[in-house]
């Protein structure tokens, strides 16, 4: 006999089916996106060639901005948007959420790097409002908002806001640049296309690894005159490599497979929501998603929630999360992204899985 | 009948033999890479996972250092290498040659996100000496040394003087840091092995997509409390992506392919000098190469010198040169860096191309 699964990750990897993604994070997504491609096609120099000037064409346009720039990554692109506000300014000083990924993923290289100091708006657990930044008691050069909010479950804040939010900016002489990392993403709830989103904004990133389940890489776009100093600071970066079209043939690949497809996996994570929601001491963040993401909250410890999951995975053949956090001492937490692997599910298959899962959390409220 | 072109670059794409480099830099690199690559492969994960782990290591092993990491771009990997050594000083301060790389190719990255002062030793146009560092007179946390000094030709110190000028270092405290992007080129000169090489140096970077002929990336190598905080830097700089192997595959894999010929693209290069050198105005620097490149001067300007080329690419289907440029007002250079495409020439066809261009230049002398 097979020894039991310990991890989570073993259970996965024996998992008929999977909740999140598109797929797995393997080799075939670069080689599917290089199989339409002809292989005389040169790389891109340093920036420059076909390969890369049509496609940050390609996404000027999507974004309704002057001109864009491909990064290998959003960390690389969000510092130097954040850095090139500030000197046209002379003033150091930006403001984003505390649970910005620049101020939890990025190891501070906005302070180290650039010597910019950032203000965190808002409580860690809700979204940033006008209110928040006409509280600001110090003048800030520029405002990051990251829509949705992911770390808080990828909540968003109604368009009416956002759109006070640039009114009084752009009064305020405040520079608004956006996290986009999951712009495509949040089009169906807002109803909007993109460039509608982004005419809001003074720069906008966009990443292809998430939703759009590239390999790697990034836009940012703005006026030329902002992304020609972008390039320079690309360059100062180590970013500007001689060659990124691994990255950027894939990016374009699957943003014309997936990038249409976000409405979709929006009524997707609603569906899953509300099969969490039924079960007992679950609750998901937002309640109802507004994006293809959102967070569970389970109100038992991790290490209770851990093993039932991995029980849950055995007998189901269907994995349902990747990891568990321990949120709290009392409370479990996880994310859901959802893409095209969750349409591959049975809906009796799924329907069983949740009827499962509530009552393995009800054996573990009784104790 | 065909236009007649007018540039090198339209003169090259109907060539039928090209001197410099593997072949072109299109997709079909990157393809070939993958092809033997198990399409299951998990990517790496932020610089976690077999792909990037197993690639590291043996890195580590070739260069004799305790530990490596891979990097997007030795832009990169430099600037961090000297910011962690002056960091450990407390001391801002480097020294490397007037036309580093770091000083002529990366916007001043290293002053304007690291804040270091670069102290240039030695004249443009010869080698860094012991007497140049013993010369100083500012103390320096780290001193940086290409091998071999690109923008000269390609030009090596003796052996001998590499190890008085470690020792000098280490008895000063002053880190020794190699910028080996075309190290495996100078390995056959000097008859030393990857690690004794390295030996006398602190840390090192090696690049894979010059000799090696990759699609992109770097290796930064040192003991392990220095690539810990490299791949802490790694993050900071936006260089810590979510997937590298399209680089690291292809790294590896040119890397056993042509890593191994170095000393057949060695001699490539001195067959190819003395060519050359046999023509009126022409020479080499170094006049006897010390890798797989030099550089070729010629001594007339390069409004007349790039006609001549183009038409001795027409005439012969041998592109010998890809661009020229003013090295002054009366020379013409340009760089020639050799691999598996030079040894596809046909020897007759070699020498009349030589004899057709010494012609062509003696022709230009007479005016």
């Amino acid at each position: 006999m097979a020894q039991q699964p310990t991890t989570l990750a073993d259970a996965i990897s024996g998992a008929e089916w999977i909740m999140d993604g598109h797929g797995p994070r393997n080799v075939q997504v670069l080689k599917e996106a290089l199989e339409q491609v002809d292989v005389s096609q040169a790389s891109d120099m340093y920036g420059r060639g076909e390969v890369i000037e049509r496609f940050e064409r390609k996404m000027a346009e999507l974004l309704g901005k002057e001109s864009a720039v491909f990064f290998p990554s959003g960390t690389m692109a969000q510092q130097i948007a954040l850095r090139i506000w500030c000197d046209r300014r002379d003033l150091p000083k930006v403001a984003y959420h505390p649970l910005s990924h620049l101020e939890l993923h990025e190891q501070d290289g906005l302070k180290k790097l650039h010597h910019i100091t950032p203000l965190l708006l808002a409580d860690k657990d809700r979204l940033i409002t006008l209110e928040d930044i006409k509280a600001l008691q110090e003048d800030i050069s520029c405002l990051l908002l990251e829509l949705p909010q992911r770390e808080i479950g990828g909540q968003l804040p109604p368009f009416g806001e956002l759109e006070a939010i640039s009114a009084y900016c752009r009064e305020n002489g405040i520079r608004l640049h956006l996290d986009g990392a999951r712009l495509l993403e949040i089009l169906p709830y807002y109803e909007k296309t993109a460039a509608e989103v982004c005419a809001l904004f003074d720069s906008v990133y966009v990443s292809f690894y998430k939703g759009i389940g590239g390999v790697a890489g990034a836009i940012l776009a703005g006026d030329k005159d902002f992304t020609q100093e972008a390039v320079v600071w690309k360059r100062r970066h180590g970013g500007d490599l001689i060659s990124l079209y691994p990255y950027i043939i894939s990016a374009d690949y699957y943003y014309e497979k997936y990038g249409g497809r976000m409405a979709r996996y929006y009524e997707y994570a609603k569906e899953l929501a509300a099969l969490y929601n039924g079960c007992e001491a679950v609750k998901t963040l937002p309640e109802v998603p507004v994006s293809n993401m959102f967070h569970v909250h389970i109100a038992h410890p991790k290490e209770q929630v851990e093993p039932l999951l991995i029980e849950l995975t055995e007998e189901t053949g269907v994995a349902i999360a990747y990891y568990v956090n321990a949120y709290d001492d009392q409370t479990s937490s996880y994310e859901v992204s959802l893409g095209e692997r969750f349409g591959t599910i049975p809906k009796d298959k799924l329907a069983a899985t949740f009827q499962r899962l509530n009552e393995k959390l009800k054996a573990l409220g009784r104790g």
